[in-house]
């Protein structure tokens, strides 16, 4: 293999490639990248750790087509440190691959092409597009609320499902037992009879970095057992979590009969105040609601007390509650609009927020004893 | 104690008191910060971890003077989150301190004022000025080579001294046994007869913080245990590391013969990018020095091989000799000027590094075997 890229090209496609890599691995090819030059000028990377594998093809001056594998994190740091504008000549023979770029000469240690492990795709039935800001709001509304709990694997990620209601929909779900996270979108063409899938933790984070380079469709083929992005250049394929997601809408409250209509950047802020004082043991914020006032209040046996009345608009019987400072906070990051509404049955129930009930996204929260 | 601050006012000068105030501390008023408010609408805050003290003096309007302790870092948290421009309300009373600003109101926990320990100055005979960038320039040329191995805690600090030579100077040294650094001034008004002291390095580190927001001088004053700096509204009093320095001048080279001249960002640059294939166990870069040629290369069993070439000016005769390029890295970081000169006389001899023979910072740096 002989090929020249330009730095700049080859730095941006190891900065995707590489952080699939783990840092630490037991099989050492797992911590290389796969390069292949091809005769039509491209060069494609590739990376895995078993579960996860990314593809990036990118232009080359291909003088001899040809394959091998080399530390990704290597690479990827002599890419970085590499002069800008420099062309980058890779040259694999013998076991070694050479990289010139200017005065400086590095031959580094491969490992055989043929030892590299791919995950075998299978048939991908199901094909729909997503727009990638469509994509990109999925996951950042719902990422957060991602079990990391080992033991409840199946929480550890994303849960998408289409649903038929008054219109075609996709939802996608997360759940740590403490918050749940619903985004609902219309149902995209192609994603009808789409199985129940589960997309890890890691996938979602990898698919969420590539996202911000990408505009446009980013196209989405998946089975019952793995699924795969294509986005511009790249193609991130994953296994899915084989396990079962539980019946979350059941947790949905649909009949919490006090409503609080309030701005959720002062709402946030007044929490993110009190919650100074709170420690790890004690992370419960208080909401006492009275009418169009709500007293927020943290009480720390260590620390001391914190309070800061935000006004909002409620009308129902005044009562108190409390909540995960963190998990409140986490929730109303995601509020884009100047009013978020909570629905409260009462101190021990199940919490329902959402800007509006046009809104696609909508959260549920469990209450603390406080 | 009754008295309002403005937020801005109040939230920088914890930022500097509070770093000061260690994340865990067995002795709980350590966590603290002291706040005096007296009656001519100042309030000081002062901090400490036994060994190193910062003071700070703060306008504010006081209506009763008085003075409590309160964590120092959830006192930083809250004040950082209060609203921009808000004035800060604080007022202790029967063990609590309250903390009012806007529609908030902490009521935090406090230990008696008078338990909070305060560092004994004693006589601070010797007292002169620096300007901030001479200290600044002092600090980052050497703070680099302070010890970390706690067993020579006589090396964990810079060592001040002042020295009759061709002009009274005063200079300022670290090591950690591979490395050395002084730098050189001219000996400042009042540092004549001034003792041999070794600033520890969490007080370099307390104090290279302060100099970025001040200008103009820093008072100096010191005994041979204690020493005391003087910048703006802040002061800084910290015990002395007890113990002696090595005489380091015997490491400092004289008789090298052989001198490269090369500038010292392609050196720089060549010795990163060849030492990206360094691991942990082979820190080694190799310079094989030849006529205004100098090939930087490094050999990692694992990763393979790296080399570069720098042109630079040579004429002695050529050879081979190693440094840790982390260390060489350190040195190169600070030579400002566009040449750098590398006195070496073998490859098992301490090198001089310095810009020139007028520089103020001189290095030397002990080889490895490669």
């Amino acid at each position: 293999m002989k090929a020249t890229i330009e730095r700049a090209t080859l730095l941006k496609s190891l900065s995707h490639v590489q952080s699939v890599v783990e840092r630490r691995n037991t099989i050492p090819i797992l911590s290389n990248v796969l390069l292949e030059a091809s005769a039509d000028g491209r060069i494609r990377l590739m990376a895995t750790d078993l579960d996860l594998q990314v593809v990036e093809s990118i232009e080359a001056a291909v003088d001899q087509a040809g394959s091998t594998t080399v530390s990704a994190h290597t690479l990827f740091d002599i890419a970085r440190k590499l002069p800008e504008g420099s062309q980058v000549e890779l040259n694999a023979a013998d076991g070694k691959m050479q990289v010139n770029a200017g005065r400086a000469r590095f031959n580094l240690s491969t490992l055989p092409r043929d030892d590299f492990p791919v995950i075998a795709e299978g048939e991908l039935p199901t094909k729909f597009e997503l727009p990638s800001e469509t994509l990109k709001q999925i996951i950042d509304k719902t990422r957060f609320a991602i079990s990391t709990e080992e033991t409840r694997y199946y929480l550890n990620g994303i849960f998408f499902h289409v649903s038929d209601e008054a219109q075609p929909v996709l939802k996608a779900a997360a759940t740590d037992g403490h918050r749940l996270a619903r985004v609902t979108v219309p149902r995209p063409e192609g994603a009808e009879g789409m199985p129940d899938v589960i997309i890890p933790r890691k996938c979602i984070a990898e698919l969420r970095k590539l996202l911000d380079e990408v505009d446009g469709s980013v196209e989405i083929t998946l089975s019952p057992t793995k699924i795969r992005f294509g986005l511009g250049n790249a193609i991130l394929t994953s296994k899915l979590i084989d396990g079962t997601f539980p019946d979350y809408s059941r947790v949905i409250p649909t009949g919490n009969d006090k409503m609080l209509k309030i701005d959720p950047r002062s709402f946030e802020e007044g929490v993110d105040r009190v919650a100074t004082i709170a420690t790890e043991k004690t992370r419960a914020v208080k909401m006492a609601l009275e009418r169009d006032k709500i007293t927020l209040s943290v009480t720390s046996p260590e620390n001391g007390t914190a309070a800061e009345e935000v006004s909002g608009e409620y009308t129902s019987e005044g009562f108190e509650i409390g909540f995960n400072a963190r998990y409140l906070l986490d929730i109303l990051g995601q509020i884009e609009g100047d009013t978020v509404e909570v629905h409260l049955a009462d101190a021990a129930a199940p919490t329902l927020i959402r800007e509006n009930d046009k809104a696609p996204a909508l959260y549920v929260l469990m209450p603390m004893r406080v």
